[in-house]
């Protein structure tokens, strides 16, 4: 194996497959890159089993081959080199990166040991999206999905692929975030249940305008591919809860108000509410919301936002939290709130950011 | 008591304080600001018993009164607040914060429990110096002393007070920076050893001219103080080891080689370093310093960096550490490497960076 590639070209490389690099991996090979030069190019490729990303690059191979190399290690050396030409050259069992007056040498684990990636596939119907919209709603969605792994199916972000629309949705049980953009291709609809990383990796992939989307249900995977980037997930198995009944169908109030100042106000409330169960209290009246949080040992906050209300209000508890993480990500410039009674989920919706429905079951205190 | 004053002032204010206010004080006023209201203006205190910190704000002040809050909480709330005028009121035992539509109630501790910082005496022999030098050369030199506690002496800076100079010395047994800027004052020697945070927090005094020093033997304190900020630190009692026997009176070899070009090679080192007690071989020639780092798990490297050489040079052995944290503050175009024997001491100056002087004991492999 012999190429010449870009420094900038490998780093970015490195970076992205890195990223499911594990440096603690059972198995040493899971901690290193594969690093294939074929005659189109340099192919990067990492996997932690459950997902896999593969990158191409510009790269001018003067002799094929396939090898991995530690990743942690590369990428460090490689990120430490001035932009330039590098040479990447295999001699026995030791990988050397040269470029100016610095020359590496790594050790190496035989290609045949790495776990295969699997290429989009020809014969399967795809799904397309935009990509740059795929990135922009995932950020409003993966947000609701639960940290922990008690129950490891709300953990996972649900797509549901369609003709003409790929819904994602994320609940931890609390509070459901469902996002919905456009697509085309496939004929029938899938619903597939996919490792919120995944999909937060995909998003990262750099500003192609199509992003290809293929459930491959032999292998129980999905494969995600943009231009020269890749990514293929397992598929978490279990029942998905049913979102729908969630949603409520009608709110008792619909409360207008200016998304920066009621997120200014949430955080404010945080600062008490978090010791105290993130309880924050709302009142609801004819001008405004008055927000009101309280910590038994600090003291207390009480914030008053502007607010246009259609209907009577009234009072509840939500936790802050959780207005604060839809209240960061959402990017319109007005919120609307349906409310119904004290005990009914709060329904929110953002100017701007259509196709986005958030959901909050509210606090019972 | 009863305040105005400007968001941007107050949270600059408990910024400063607020950083030696720890939140798990086995005492809880130690958790809390000190807040006093002068008929001069408002002042804001905190302290862990081994540095007090205390500095001056511009308010309008209608009710004078003294009072402590918890930092952490405080902190967060103005930090929270839109720039522009708030009030400060203390009611009964809460201190009430508005501003605009937002409003803060605080629980509070008396003033009376907490400790008394002293202010600077005016019966006292000053050391004076300019503020910028202190904090640049705090940089150059506090790297260098202990981390951990094994030693508490080494963890440490001494400061060598005198009426020409103040002269800031670190050492962890392995390496030695010293460093000396220009000083008026006193007239008596004074040698004191002064925690590293002390240090590190008088070199973030914001851009004053003039940074007082005065020592207190009676309370074996010293105070720093330029403009409106105060530090007020307990010394280190301990014998600091005699540095000047560490310094090297003569090299055999002088290098001198462009710091910028010799810290990307050691970074570059460094990364295989690491994996082996952080081990950097120097072989230096008549035109070059060839830099050679090996992983017995990972491979190695090799870097090649120009140099001029007056003398036989030779090859040793350094903590890649030890150089990639003295170049990365020194601030000249150059560095001058004395070399001796492989086992002597190697002498490091930079350019530009005058009356720095940085000592590091090679490894013997």
């Amino acid at each position: 194996m012999k190429i010449e590639v870009l420094q900038e070209e490998l780093i970015k490389g490195i970076g992205v497959v890195g990223r499911v690099v594990s440096n603690r991996a059972q198995l040493a090979v899971l901690g290193n890159i594969l690093i294939e030069a074929q005659k189109t190019g340099l192919r990067l490729s990492g996997t932690d089993l459950q997902i896999g990303m593969s990158i191409g690059l510009p790269a001018k191979v003067s002799e094929t081959g396939r090898i991995t190399v530690p990743a942690k290690v590369l990428q460090e050396f490689v990120g430490s080199l001035a932009p330039g030409r590098l040479t990447l050259e295999l001699k026995q069992d030791t990988l050397i990166v040269e470029g100016g007056s610095y020359r590496g040498k790594f050790q190496t684990i035989s290609a045949e040991e790495f776990p295969a990636i699997p290429v989009l596939p020809d014969n399967k119907a795809k799904i397309i999206v935009r990509q740059s919209e795929f990135a922009e709603m995932s950020t409003k969605v993966i947000f609701a999905a639960a940290k922990d792994s008690l129950r490891p199916v709300l953990t996972g972000i649900l797509l549901e692929l369609s003709k003409t629309s790929l819904r994602m949705v994320a609940t931890d049980g609390f509070r459901l975030s469902v996002g919905k953009i456009k697509a085309q291709g496939a004929d029938s609809l899938r619903s597939v249940l996919i490792p919120m990383q995944a999909i937060a990796e995909v998003a990262r992939f750099e500003g192609e305008e199509e992003l290809q989307i293929v459930s491959v249900e032999e292998s129980n995977q999905v494969i995600f591919q943009a231009g020269e980037s890749l990514l293929v997930s397992q598929v978490i198995d279990g029942n998905y809860p049913d979102y729908n009944k969630i949603i409520p169908k009608e709110s008792k109030s619909e409360v207008v108000v200016n998304r920066e100042e009621l997120l200014q106000a949430v955080r404010v409330a945080h600062i008490f509410a978090r010791e105290n169960s993130n309880m924050m209290k709302w009142d609801v009246n004819e001008k405004e919301i008055v927000i009101i949080a309280e910590s038994p040992e600090r003291g207390d906050s009480e914030a008053r936002v502007p607010a246009k209300i259609d209907g009577e209000g009234g009072k509840i508890i939500f936790n802050a939290k959780f207005l604060l993480d839809f209240l960061s990500v959402a990017k319109g410039s007005e919120i609307t709130f349906g409310m119904g009674e004290p005990l009914d989920a709060g329904v929110f919706r953002s100017t701007g950011d259509e196709g986005l429905l958030y959901i909050v079951m509210p606090i019972n205190a």
